[in-house]
């Protein structure tokens, strides 16, 4: 049965941008019709390369309906806390 | 005499992040109502964090006014092209 939920989140880390875009085009071809891409820090630079590649070259009906960022703060491991920043961006796919 | 100008565009390249802040705080300072900072490739990353840090702890009343993502096509100094991605973050000081 496929997915019919409005948003859903896919994290951007450190792996392969190919290996986030395949993970995205899945999920819209699933039937989702929006997807949130996230990415804190220097993995923000490959969110917005994921989010580029699939509109130029998969899914090319796919809007950029909304970029927010943000900063988030997070625990460091050694103790204390650090600022880091982040992006969201959200992809629809086009009406048809 | 102070700028003017509606929209200044700062670069953002591979210098530290500081660099970048000092340099849109001073044009905003000096009369600019709205900066847009440009960014490709790696850099993106930095562009976010400039952005966040100038409205978090130097002008608190600025605005994320409107971010754009693109791809550009740029020419290899070894011949051939390459496609990176781009964003503009537009930063507008608030209303008074």
């Amino acid at each position: 049965m496929s997915k019919k939920n409005e948003s859903n989140v896919v994290f951007i880390g450190s792996k392969g941008v190919m290996t986030y875009v395949l993970s995205c085009i899945t999920q819209l071809n699933e039937g989702d019709q929006e997807l949130v891409l996230k990415a804190r820090g220097r993995a923000i630079s490959r969110a917005v390369d994921t989010a580029e590649i699939i509109r130029n070259r998969f899914i090319t009906d796919a809007v950029i309906k909304d970029i927010k960022i943000s900063t988030e703060t997070i625990e460091r491991s050694e103790g204390g806390t650090a600022n880091v920043s982040a992006i969201e961006i959200t992809i629809a796919k086009g009406k048809k």
